[in-house]
Order: structure tokens, then sequence, then C-alpha cells
């Protein structure tokens, strides 16, 4: 996909977790928590990441992280990950999962999706025969753990990768994956160019429990040696055939940048802004011919159906500004794209719908609305969008507001970007901050649209904030490592994570501590109602006075 | 006010702009840009930063910084910054801004603010008398250049800061509060706690040119050594007095925590987690009576009047957490800041009403229609919110969100939060990235709300970026210096920064160059509408093959 456009360059001194180092990939659990695998009616294992709590207590999360962070499992990325999927296709190779889902039956993607969001397996087929939801999950691709992208479930979010101009190793193409994934990241997106393309996709693949996305049209322009003009419909078509055979989940495919929309981007600030987009523009321009990928779509969809390969349908005429936010040109393709989802889903293929890019906070609802009319509700997975060009640097917050904006208003899968956009090439640190800041957005969203489980653990939190449990604190944490360092600049030593006040307002003084002090005295006079409440406390204002009115603890340093 | 609740302990090594040996001042210009100023009809210099772009083009923008940006003045932190609004206030001693406001009368105060914001001097005028807007000017504070809060004017942004248990130097303070307001603090909080609270309140005043706000009950609890209970009204009136003859522009009272209400709290998740609310919880529990705050009231009013200090009703009972947000304690209260309004207008005093804290995203619009509907369209002016608590270390971002989305609803001033919220002490770092953030959410708010000016820097940028101005896009981002470092990272040398490409897509492949070939050929031959430019391309897709094809830039390493 020509989402985000970047290419991480990832150095691979790991800061967090285990390096194996012969392979150099971060393993081990994320601090304060442990694999754990809940089981489905079949007998299938679905895992989960368990918080454990100081309470007694504990809270079990969606885990994207694969093996790599279950301790008793042994990572060898030469060999790959199990191939759980392997048996579970056996018959099912005429049916995609659309297909199977149409049929009225359930998949064990289906339900191993089930278990993993908290819903029925009905739901699950329901939402996919609808094409409100895909199943990214190649037959080629067994090592995958499946998950679905759509707006009844769980908010998802990718992370780009993809080798850099500098030759990098198997271990540190894999490795960028792996800390994505570690962080969050529901699918990855592979944007690799150069020589090794095929061999860094192979590895990629094998060792990845998450669906991986491409843009076929990149590795097509590399056969024809960067020259957009000499692509052919025979060089992208086994170019993607090569794709499917090797596992890819989805793919991006620009096919509604048409010729007769290439003009309407000539009045714009930003112009094209999508490298799909923009080859396929140039394409249709150097032959003045309708593109190959429009032309021949029908073929297109034969091929991924072959292998349950998901459409990704790229907007190759984002804005890339403001001022081009919801034009003529960005429209235009999205009619297009409609009518293309409607012709996949005809073939049982399973579409999602990519959106933009830069869209001021009054014009995002309309992207998800006209999405969803056009495009009969086919899964929207939208690049933030940004809400604002001015601050570069700060990208992963200009879009993570709007990710979260238009997550709430339906977009189902948001494509992460990071601080380094428009800027250069990020780095791991770069990496984590744009998969956490998108985990924010999405979580947001989440609650927002009134996901029945995602408040629990704001609430866990929550308790542990006002019980001053702060092991528990860090370690619900998107972050448990940056919130305990953070602490730990003021107050290091192991006392204050057990210690009733914070560094915010000191022992001194703790309004968290006063209304401890409020609700011990109501309960322990089995005082429920506000008036029993009120009644109570005016016993309790005496036995304050008397008690020499301190609400404080002892000032301990 | 206890919005924040964080007090910053900064370092004092500045990284950015000119260090004053003797006082470790930052000063100097942002990178790019000067300081200039407008003229008004009476003769009142009004400034703004100018960015100057290589294109002979610049770009004013609104500024905050005060003379400490500008190459022509001079810093002396101990003498003070110039008095230039000590002639103003003649002979209005006896009204406040609202009160002229309503005898239609525009003040020099009005004039500035129309010239600074854009808009008509009459416009801001009946904004104040409707009491939409609030002007905070004490007139004991004449270095602030006039700025104005309401809901049709920018969205503003306050930055928290205030001496730290280890004692600092004035110097110190002074930094924090010229390090705030360089990267954008509107306003600035002196949350100062301590022995020489006093003292360092003084030397901010002097030094600062942006309104200053307090929370009057923290020098008033220190006076009685920390003991809620032992708070009295006349206490709190002699420390607010004190505050009002220093110079402070707004302050926040927290009148509506009422006895009745505290009971309400008992049953939440985090209880009462502002400072100043907990405090007179304290209090009324302690005396079981009434809050002098607001039994007080109409004398607090008298006394604020007779200084023109601007009431920032406190919400003491705002949510802490994500399950809290919206809930009977908090509307409670809203209604009675709603009652208080009211009689503070029937003064002349001008309110704006203080808002949450943790919300999630659907619940964000209820806040912002109850506080119009209840306190009579005052200025809002909230913390955040907060869109989930699950990322302690990101409550920037968490915040960030909810204070885009609040300030599109109508907020008209935002409390910043740093990276550190919930875990520790800000630092340099911290405070800018907080500003920085929040900047991003007002600016976001403002393209929303349609502000006629604001898409103009987005633009500029767009433009900049589209025609790879390197310097120029740096230069108008909100953060220069990161941008640059960013983009330095991957491509440092000076050629780069006039390269025609940039390092996502490298120099082989560019989607803008691409699109700025289609427009030079659509504008070489005057081609204006889409039909001619359509008509074009089919020239110009001969001229294209002829050509080799090529829309690339030579390979340049």
């Amino acid at each position: 996909m020509a989402l985000a456009d970047v290419r991480p360059n990832l150095p691979t001194n790991g800061t967090n977790g285990t390096e194996s180092a012969a392979h150099r990939i971060t393993t081990g659990p994320i601090s304060g928590s442990r694999k754990v695998y809940g089981g489905t009616e079949s007998g299938l294992k679905v895992p989960f990441r368990r918080i454990e709590l100081s309470n007694g207590e504990h809270l079990d999360v969606y885990d994207t992280s694969g093996p790599y962070t279950d301790e008793d499992a042994t990572i060898d990325v030469h060999s790959g990950l199990h191939r759980t999927r392997a048996g579970w296709t056996d018959g099912r190779e005429h049916r995609t999962q659309l297909g199977w889902a149409k049929a009225g039956v359930i998949t064990r993607e289906m339900e191993f999706i089930a278990a993993r969001e908290g819903v029925s397996p009905e739901f699950v087929r329901d939402e996919v025969a609808a094409g409100r939801a895909v199943i990214p999950a190649n037959r080629c691709h067994p090592e995958s753990e499946p998950m679905i992208i759509g707006k009844n479930f769980l908010v998802k979010v990718n992370a780009n990768i993809g080798n850099s101009a500098v030759t990098s190793s198997v271990e540190e193409e894999v490795e960028k994956m792996v800390w994505a994934t570690r962080w969050g990241a529901d699918t990855v997106m592979d944007l690799s160019t150069g020589k090794r393309i095929h061999e860094t996709r192979e590895r990629i693949l094998r060792n990845s429990p998450v669906p991986i996305g491409t843009v076929p049209i990149y590795q097509a322009l590399e056969k024809v040696g960067g020259d957009p003009a000499a692509l052919t419909w025979e060089i992208y078509r086994d170019t993607v055939v090569e794709q499917c055979e090797q596992g890819v989940d989805y793919m991006t495919v620009h096919a509604g940048v048409l010729l007769r929309y290439v003009p309407l981007t000539t009045h714009r600030v930003t112009g094209i802004v999508s490298r799909g987009g923009s080859i396929m523009a140039a394409w249709c321009l150097a032959h003045h011919r309708e593109s190959f990928l429009y032309t021949h779509f029908s073929e297109l969809c034969e091929i991924l159906r072959a292998y349950d390969v998901t459409f990704s349908l790229g907007d190759g005429l984002r804005p890339g500004s403001i001022a081009d936010a919801n034009d003529r040109a960005q429209f235009a393709e999205l009619e297009t794209l409609g009518e293309l989802t409607h012709i996949a889903r005809a073939h049982d293929v399973q579409v999602m719908i990519e959106g933009p890019g830069h869209v001021p906070m009054h014009k995002i609802a309309e992207n998800v609305r006209l999405e969803e009319e056009l495009c009969g509700e086919a899964p929207f997975y939208t690049l933030g969008p940004l809400t604002t060009d001015v601050a570069p640097a700060y990208d992963h917050i200009t879009s993570g507001i709007g990710a979260a904006v238009i997550a709430q208003a339906g977009t189902a899968m948001l494509c992460y970007v990071t601080p380094k956009e428009h800027l250069g090439l990020p780095d791991r640190d770069d990496v984590k901050t744009g998969v956490i800041t998108y985990k924010i957005a999405a979580h947001a969203a989440d609650l927002a649209k009134g996901h029945p489980r995602a408040q629990e653990r704001d609430d866990a939190l929550s308790r542990a904030r006002f019980e001053f449990r702060w092991h528990d604190q860090f370690n619900l944490a998107l972050d448990p490592d940056t919130a305990r360092a953070y602490h730990d600049e003021t107050l290091p030593a192991e006392p204050a994570k057990t210690a009733h006040f914070c560094s915010m307002c000191g022992p001194k003084f703790c309004s968290m501590k006063i209304t401890q002090d409020i609700r011990a005295f109501a309960e322990e006079r089995g005082l429920t109602t506000v008036e029993a409440i009120e009644e109570g406390m005016r016993e309790k204002s005496a036995e304050f006075a008397d008690g020499g009115s301190r609400v404080y603890l002892p000032i301990a340093d």
C-alpha cells in the first residue's frame, strides 16, 4: 500500500525484551505480562496477553505479537513460525472466507476470531458475508493468526515496514515486523523495493503472525527498471501471482486512478501524493489509455480469489494537504472504487477501501459516509488522516487526532504515521511511537463506539491509579517501559512504587487520598445511598475535626 | 488552577534560541522568523512573528512570545518588561472590560486584540459584552499584551508552571514562562507552592507578556500550614487581594464544590482528582458547612471587579477516569458554576468555566452543550480531555485528541498536558512537547471551525512541500528545529534541502514531481479547464512517450 510511503530503517539494538544474539530478534513477554491461550469449541488455541495485577486479579488483552512473546516458544527465523493454519484449509481451497460466509459456513478462522474478539462465530460470519468485514488470510500464509477488519470489531492498526536502499539482512527485516507487532500492529505492510524484494518478503511472511500487505506495483516497477510507461498488464499480473503464491494476505491496487481523473489533480496544492497513484497516472498519461488495473480488474479478481487474498483498493488520488481534502479528484476515484468493490464481491473476493490522507476535522465524517454509501460498507482503511499540515515532526499527533475521529465514525483499520513522516526514515523509536499513538487512537474509538470490553482496561488502570498500585498502572499501560521510566525519573526508589502519593502533588497533599478517606468512611458504615452518605458525613465531620482535621499522610521526605 | 496539577522542574540549559549567561533566559527569534509589529488606528503596536520564505513571500503568524523573540529588545528580568498598558487604563479604573463592552465602549485592549485576531474591534466588544469571550487583563499587570479567550476567536492554549519543592531561582521560574510562551502558550498558570510563592509570582508577572492565572487556594493553604480545615474566608480573601494587587489576570475558584455534592463522588472509580476540589471537599466535610467560596461569592466578585481579574470557575469534581465522565457529581457542579456565572456577570466580572479531565470521545460534545446552556456561553477552558486512561507516558496524545475534539465543539482555551502527566514532573522537553501538541489541537480546531485565516499556514507549508522548498517547510512548521533535525538525520547535506525529492521515496521516484510535470504541461499551454487539460493530455501522451517516458529525476546517489 502506498499509504504512508515510508520505509523504516531500524537499528537492531533492542531496548526492550531479549534479543537473541544469533538472530537479533526481540523476544520475551512485555513487562508485567505473559502469553496465555484461550480455547474454542473445536480446540483452537487463541492467544492473549495476560497482565497479572498485584491485587490477585488479572486482565487478558488482545495480543498481536505471536509466539515471539511466548517464553515457551522457540524462535528460528530461518525455519519460520509453526504453520498453524496448514491443516485448516483442507477441502476449502475452492472458496474464500467471503464465499463460505455467504454459504452460511463458519470457518475455523471465524471461530478463532470470535474467541479473540469476544463475539459469536455467527456474528463474525454474518459481518464477512455482508462485506462489512474482511479476514485477510491467504491460504499460502498458514503461519498467521486469523484476525478481522470491520467496523463492528476492534479498530485495527497497520504498520509499514520495508527494506531501505542499503541492503539489510533477513533478520533485520524480520525484526522490524516483530517490533511493530510487539507494540500492537495488527497487520504489517511490506513496502520493500530493490533487488532482494522477493527474498525479503519471503522471510517476513514465513515469520509473521499477522497478515502481510503489499503494493505489487512497486515490485512490477522494479521489473521494468523503474519506468512506469514500460509497465504492462502481463508483468503486473505475474507479479501478483508471485506474491499470492508467497502468501501475501492483502494487496493495495490503485485501480481507481482513471485517465480522466488525472486532469482533476492539476489545480491541487499538492497534486498526486500516492506513489502507486502517480505511477498509474504516469502510465495513463504516457499511453493515453485507461489503466490496465481497471480494464483487467476481473482477471485480477480471479487470481486473488484462488488464494483468498483481500483487495485493499488504493486511493491513488488521496489529498496530500488540507487544501485538497474532499475534492472532485478524490471522490471521483472513490466512486470508481465502489464500482470495483461490487465486481470483486461478485467474484467472492474480499475488499477493503483505502482512505486519506490530509483532511481537516470537519470534513472527516463525509469521507466515511461516502465510502460506506459508494462501497457497500466495505471496511475503510485510512492513513490518519492528518488534521493539519503545519506540524511536520509531529505528524503522528496531527494524524492521531484524525485517526481517532475517523475511527469513531466507522473506519475499521488505521495505517500508522510516525514522527518522521514527510521528513525522513523512521527508526526503531519512531516505529514504536507510531504504533502506540495509533493504538491510542484505535482504543479511544473503541471506547467511543461502545465496544463492550474496551473499557475494562481503562477501568483496571484507573482503579490501580486510585489505589496507588504503581506497578499495576505501569503494566496495564500500552507502554509499560516508558511509563515506569518517566515515573522513576522523579521518584526512582522502590518505596515510591507503593507510596500513597505521586510526584505531581507530592506526599503532603493528595486528592485521591481524601476521596479514599471519604469512601472508607461510607463503606465502614454500610452507607450505600447518597442520602445515607450525606447523613453519615455529619458524624464524620465531628470525628474529622477531633482528629485534628488532618487529611494528609505524614511527610515522607 | 488545579487543572494539570503539575509543577515543571526545568533544567536551564536551553537547546533553542540564545541564553543570556547572566539570566539564562531564552531569547532571540524562532528559526526562520523575526518579530514585526502591526499598527492600529490609534497607534498601538501589535506583535506578529514574520516567517520569511525563500520565494520572496512571507507569512505573519500570531505571536505569544513577547519581547523575548525581538532582537531589538533588551531583556532584564530584574527590572521586568516595559509596562506597555500602563497608560491605557487611565480613567478606566471604575469599570471592567465587560463593563465597558456592555456600555458600548471599545477599549484599547479590544482594539489591540482586533488587530491581533484579524477581526473588527466592534466584534471583539460585542463578544465580550455577551460574555462569550473574556479579556484576562488585570490593571496591575500592564506588562501583558492583550489577548482574548472565546469560541469565536482563535483557540488558545495554557501551560502550567510552578516552582518545585527544591528551591529554584527567579531566573529559572521566569525561564519556564518564557520557554512555554516561546512555543505558543497563550496564558501561563503559576501553580507554585512553598515559601517563596509571593516572590516567585511577582517575578513571573513583571516579566510575562501573557496573562497569568493562579489558584489562590494553594497559597491560602500554605498560610494555614497545609490543613484545609483551618482555612477561613478571611485568609482566603486576603490571599486573593494580595494576588490581585500583584497583577494576576485570572484565578481558578472552586466555588462549585458544594457540601451536598461530595457524597456523589464516593461511588466513583477515581473520586475527586482536583487538588482545589479536594481541599474544598475536605473543608466542607470537616465543618459540615457550605463552602465559604460559595457563601462569600458576591464579596469575591467585588474584589475581582476592582482589578478586572477574570474568574476561571474550577471544576473541582471533574472526572479523573473514563468511568467517571459525565456523571452526576460533575454535572451537578456545572449547574452551580452556571449559577455563579450569572452572579459574576451581574457584577461586571468576566467568567470562564473549567472543564474535564477524562472523557471518552462520544461524551465530549455533551460537555460543551451543557456548559454553554448552563453558563450562558461563558468561554470553556478544558484540560484535554484525555480520551482513554490506558496510555500513561502518552497523555499529551490521549488528551490532544480530546482537546481537538472539544475545541472543535466550542472550547475556547485548552490547558496542556505533558507526557509526564500522572507520572512525574515535566522537564523542558516535556513542556515543549505539551505546548506543541496543544497548538496542533487548537489549530486543527481552528481549521475545523472555519477560522478565516487559519488555513493560510497549512497552504503555505503545503505549497512549500510541493515545490521542494525544504527550508520554508521547516520554518513554517510549529517546531522548525525538530522538523529540520529529523530531515537531517537522513539527508544532512545542504544540497538535500534544495533537492526535488525527499528521503521517503528517494531521488528515483517522486509522486509530487510527476504532478509538477503534469501541471507545468497544462500551464505552458494555458489550459485552465478540466476538459481543456484532458484534451491537452493527448498531445502530452505522445510527447511523453517520445521522451522515453521518463518522469524521474536522475539518480543522485
